[in-house]
């Protein structure tokens, strides 16, 4: 029985029936002011104060080494993004309804990245207005309305993206449009990966004509980031997409999680895999912390969908957001960030290989540069997840001063994420730490 | 026959068809850049460097008098704002997963401004993301999913909340669930605008219930702001109110319109009715152009819908946004701009009474504070809308170097909506411009 993100988070998660913890004037304050969503982690929640680099800082002068967040991709706090979101704010922030340079600067900077079809961009705040946006116009392109999305995916907060969101369920199963499909893991197809995750699409692809719906969109993140961090075998992707695509559906990569050269060996998790998306979401790490995301879609795709309706987000597009991506690009490209991804990422994965050899509890480590999954099972066997050892490491390294937290179906996989511009001894710090943490149960 | 707010907006945009204008470098780069979801103002659109208080100033030297928007609302690039993001930006920029006292200390100062059994507010990153939450929350309330919404109102751009947008929509009716009922103007209901709208909220709730929706929440902003503004009788909304909650709905408060002062009377819209909303949701104003916005909830309304499912938003209620909302509140009180609001607004509403007295072409004014709605008619009746002469008056104020929009179903009434730091010497300086260009035909 697979357990949502949600229960996983609370594995790691302050839980309000905590005496002990509620008792904390700081806590008490958030429970009263955010209520029912509040989300902090951990039972005794940490108060920060700030960050630098990979580094946080709390109010009770403690460290961490944060290997969970990809919001600060560049490092927390960067200051060339600092400064170019304070120059920008203090010359024009607006809404894209008149013509500035500095926008339309970035969204060349952007699209040099992209593939050449996915010629137009619209810039929204949150990586889930861009997936909202982007099943939408899969629909106008398509006439058809199901989905296909792994069995532990996570695309967002609205109610469109929610549906297509089977992490963020407590209860119910997805909607009828909706078919969730096994993530490509290998301990579920073992060595045909590419071949089994494409037959799963083509049996999903079966169940939404049966039902009526059609298939509009296969959405993936290409890193399966919630559902485990699926990395291997580079190109597994293309026949799943190439099903979507006999069908009649469109393929969206979702890059909130693997793009701007987190996976080390591209700039997007795309790449990997060789397939070009029909459309491109982004998010989190673009503007390094500053609200900013956007769909690259080709120029005929919006065009049929602005057909039936219209579109406009205010913030999105703004001089300010595209200042701040525009630093987060030359931040990446002047610190050599993706090469520092493949290069302290393939490092790390050593150090867990090594740790992976000698802990029979510890899983084979996967991943692409600075993202990497790491299994804790019994007794060697990769079938059987030990969720609670995760949750008494993701503990322990807490009292280590490490910051990380799990993924999966099960929530026995760490999720590795630091920023990018970690450096090899903080990967040996933390691995250190890992084994120190691991050696003590 | 009711225009949409789209094709409102085409009447002072810029069309892709217009060959002279699209043969400037500028407007053809935004082209390629964002495609069919460009939206630019104006048919030769304005290229935009800087800005500082009400004005807004163009690439080619011209200073522009901004009475459209209602972003930057304390001024844009207001100091205070700029210098707490940068403050905090510098400090820590991380999603609410960990305490952080910034954020507590900007959600106690908003709470104090609410009605207290909303206690509750979860922070999102735009308007459409807190009314497509609310909405789920509503749902989960009442057990129920119609909703009312007035003919021409704008909620956003998720898909949930495009549904409740007719004014989005280019082709098409809205789906079942939602009724959409005629605003409450003077020419419609004549001299019991109160009666009138609550009679129309029962009958939309009779259709809904005939159609097995049920009714979950009645929407609307308070000032009617893209159904043309509509503020008088203080007090009109409270009946519909009443309906609403009679038949088991909850009243939701778009205050992302007539908030954070702007209507001088009160800092909210909905206070000028003496109603108390069952959810505040809230947007643009509130970070004077940083991407923040949020839903006010009672905690039993959020427990009941985080029941079913989990919801966070990583970039909403970062300490970066509770920075600049927190400064927003304080330029708000020390620049007294809820007084301004309704003094300067109030001279610009008799400056606008006595044009109208003297010319049969301009219908009587309307609003609160510094939101007012100018009808452009034919021959002194109100029932017969100009929206050729609004738009006349629109490019003609452009060639002035004032920047306004319309709204209303028609097409034909001014949005008179500068920043709430407009002095009265700027009131008079858009009411001289308006009449001398009234006077060019």
């Amino acid at each position: 029985m697979a357990r949502s993100t949600r229960q996983i988070l609370d594995m790691n998660a302050f839980r309000a029936d905590d005496a002990e913890a509620k008792a904390r004037e700081t806590v008490k304050r958030r429970l009263a002011n955010t209520g029912a969503l509040s989300v902090l982690f951990y039972r005794e929640p940490i108060e920060m104060v700030s960050a630098e680099g990979a580094w946080m800082q709390a109010a009770n002068g403690e460290r961490y080494l944060d290997f969970y967040n990809n919001v600060p991709s560049v490092g927390h706090t960067h200051p060339k993004v600092v400064e170019a979101v304070t120059r920008q704010m203090g010359r024009l922030n607006i809404h894209s309804r008149y013509l500035n340079q500095v926008v339309d600067n970035y969204l060349e900077r952007l699209k040099e990245r992209l593939p050449d079809p996915l010629s137009n961009i619209v810039l929204t705040c949150t990586g889930s207005e861009a997936n909202d946006l982007a099943l939408r116009v899969a629909e106008a392109v398509t006439g058809a309305r199901g989905v296909i999305v792994t069995e532990t995916a996570y695309h967002g907060n609205t109610a469109a993206v929610t549906a297509i969101s089977p992490s963020a369920f407590k209860q119910a199963s997805p909607p009828a449009h909706v078919v969730a499909i096994p993530a490509p893991a290998p301990t579920r197809f073992e060595e045909d990966i590419a071949g089994g995750f494409a037959a799963s699409v083509e049996e999903a692809i079966a169940t939404l004509k049966g039902r009526g719906y059609g298939l509009s969109a296969f959405i993936c993140d290409s890193i399966f980031s919630s559902d485990g961090v699926f990395a291997d075998p580079a190109g597994f992707l293309r026949p799943a997409v190439e099903a979507a695509r006999a069908a009649g559906g469109v393929y969206i990569a979702d890059e909130v999680q693997p793009g701007f050269a987190r996976t080390g060996d591209a700039f997007w998790g795309f790449a990997r895999h060789g397939v070009e998306p029909d459309m491109v979401t982004m998010g989190k790490p673009m503007g390094n912390g500053f609200p900013m995301a956007g769909v690259a879609a080709k120029p005929e795709d919006l065009s049929r969908f602005s057909a039936a309706v219209g579109y406009f987000n205010t913030f999105g597009g703004n001089p300010v957001a595209a200042a701040a991506g525009a630093a987060v690009l030359s931040v990446i490209e002047e610190e050599r960030l993706q090469e520092n991804a493949r290069d302290v990422g393939s490092h790390l994965l050593s150090r867990l290989h090594d740790l992976a050899a000698r802990d029979a509890r510890v899983g084979t480590p996967r991943g692409a540069g600075l993202f990497i999954g790491l299994d804790l099972i019994e007794e060697g066997d990769a079938h059987r997840p030990d969720p609670e050892l995760a949750s008494r490491l993701i503990n322990g390294l807490k009292r280590e001063h490490v910051l990380i937290g799990a993924a999966g179906p099960y929530g026995h996989t760490l999720k590795i994420r630091p920023p990018l511009c970690l450096n090899r001894s903080e990967a040996d710090l933390f691995a250190d730490t890992l084994e120190r943490v691991l050696s003590e149960g």
